[in-house]
């Protein structure tokens, strides 16, 4: 089930679509951890997000009736524009709901990739508004994190990683649902590679980490994070079964501790990270103990899609 | 005296201890301006500026003895690290003065370098105090941007350009004193490349712009923009020769346009850019029409050393 060749068809069938994003050494970051820091810059990917990986396979794996009907999801915002984006690539109509607070910003982004927006609710009633709205009209409901050919997709990132740094010993990741998590999990698996993988979530959006404790993919009450692409009501059940299999451990950082990761990566790095992109970097400065082994780290910084006016309020 | 020799020399000197700074397609960008433009990124060079690029050049080509004796130079930030990191590499003792309202980022940085710095009144009173210190202490004055051979290490960045988009059309590039525009004539000359240079000043630190109208490099009673590594009090003599001989245009642009690049390069581009950083995009979205050839337009964003706190008020 989790051999490297159906990672590889993939990869191979989304790469001219996507942008292998660039892996820097960090040396501020090097320094302030004590060892080697990497940064896989996929803030630069396609939509300013990790999500096209994925969305492009899981919509070129639909069946032909299936692409003619069109596809549906339930977003924050990233997998909205890289839906959108797959969908204006595939040449496949697609409908995104989005909670009625949604940032501004990727809606705006989501609509100009060319995908129906429909605002509805809180985030708990957008997500079954659009199963709603795919039993309506028709559409195949792709989830935004929890499927297995999705995370086969963003199992590229992972592999992208393994090959430009093979001495990894331990790569930080931001959790939502759990989607970029289960594609890295699915790449260290099939490449039988032995980094630590340390999944990093905020205090107020803890589904992996309370799904880790509990033994099962849970739903929280309620979510509360400046972390929106984070800010995922529940763990993805696919997602949470390769955590368990092959994270070391998921961790959490309070709400200050990205926004001053993001004022690192801003200043020292000169790149311009969302918050849940500068999750992982704050993941790395308050638990880098969690990776034992000697080596270098890698720290995803998996979007950019910030609101300035939000950022200004952090600032 | 512009052969491309010296220029290749001062390369491969200089080419351990600085970066070769991607350069990028910007779709977000190419669709404003209605053509293909890229991005230089030069804001990941060492110490967040193209400066190392020169102050290296200018320190390797001292005598033992002005090396041993130790360098000076007036900045308004960016050439302070610079100088200080080339210093660093080469051994070299370095000494910078900076005006009492300097960039508290960059005088950190500076420090942090290894420099010693001194704080001291205006811009203009820094200047002559820095020429005063030189003589004093018995030290070598490193001018940040009017210096022959300083510019010529600057010139590797144009041919890092030239090389990697050989059909480029026209280059925007930020003017304080005109050191980055020189170098960038420098390399243009010696390639015989017909590429439009077009320069980009803010409406209140216009000294280049002023001097080309008058007809040589004048001294501005006052400057006043929020792009510090531009507010330059003077046109370089050096600097005004070259670009009044090799580049097209300087034009103007006032700090709002330069707040507008700046929000552009962060929301589009993911980019985190200091003020004179995002100037030739400002430049760009404003007279994209002064590059008469077709063919692509690269942007230079030539630093990243913003203090936060600046940065919020801009937002």
């Amino acid at each position: 089930m989790l051999s490297i060749d159906e990672i590889m068809k993939a990869r191979t069938a989304i790469a001219p679509y996507i942008h292998q994003t660039p892996l820097w050494h960090s040396q501020a970051l090097s320094r302030l951890a004590g060892r080697d820091i990497y940064l896989k810059a996929e803030l630069f990917q396609k939509t300013g997000s990790y999500k096209p990986r994925g969305m492009l396979w899981a919509l070129m794996s639909l069946s032909d009736e299936q692409r003619a009907a069109g596809v549906i999801t339930f977003s924050a915002g990233n997998a909205a524009q890289g839906l959108a984006y797959a969908g204006s690539i595939l040449g496949i109509r697609t409908v995104v709901v989005m909670a009625a607070m949604a940032n501004p910003t990727k809606v705006h982004a989501t609509r100009e990739y060319g995908a129906e927006v429909i605002l509805h609710g809180t985030p708990q009633e957008a997500a079954q508004h659009c199963l709603d709205v795919a039993a309506a009209r028709g559409l195949s409901y792709i989830s935004s994190y929890d499927d297995d050919v999705l995370m086969t997709g963003h199992a590229s990132l992972g592999c992208e990683i393994f090959e430009a740094v093979p001495d990894v010993a331990g790569i930080f990741v931001g959790i939502g649902g759990g989607g970029m998590a289960g594609g890295l999990a699915k790449a260290a698996l099939a490449l039988e590679h032995n980094a630590a993988l340390i999944g990093v979530e905020p205090t107020g959006a803890p589904a992996m980490y309370e799904s880790l404790k509990t033994g099962s993919a849970v739903r929280l009450p309620t979510v509360r994070t400046i972390a929106d692409g984070l800010a995922a009501p529940s763990a993805g059940v696919a997602c949470f079964e390769l955590v368990r299999r092959r994270f070391t451990d998921v961790v959490l950082v309070e709400d200050d501790q990205i926004i001053d990761a993001m004022k690192l990566l801003m200043q020292r790095c000169k790149l311009m990270p969302e918050p849940a992109g500068a999750a992982a970097v704050a993941g790395l400065l308050a638990h880098a103990g969690k990776v034992t082994l000697p080596g270098p780290i890698v720290c995803i910084v998996s979007g950019g899609n910030v609101d300035l006016a939000l950022l200004k309020q952090w600032l």
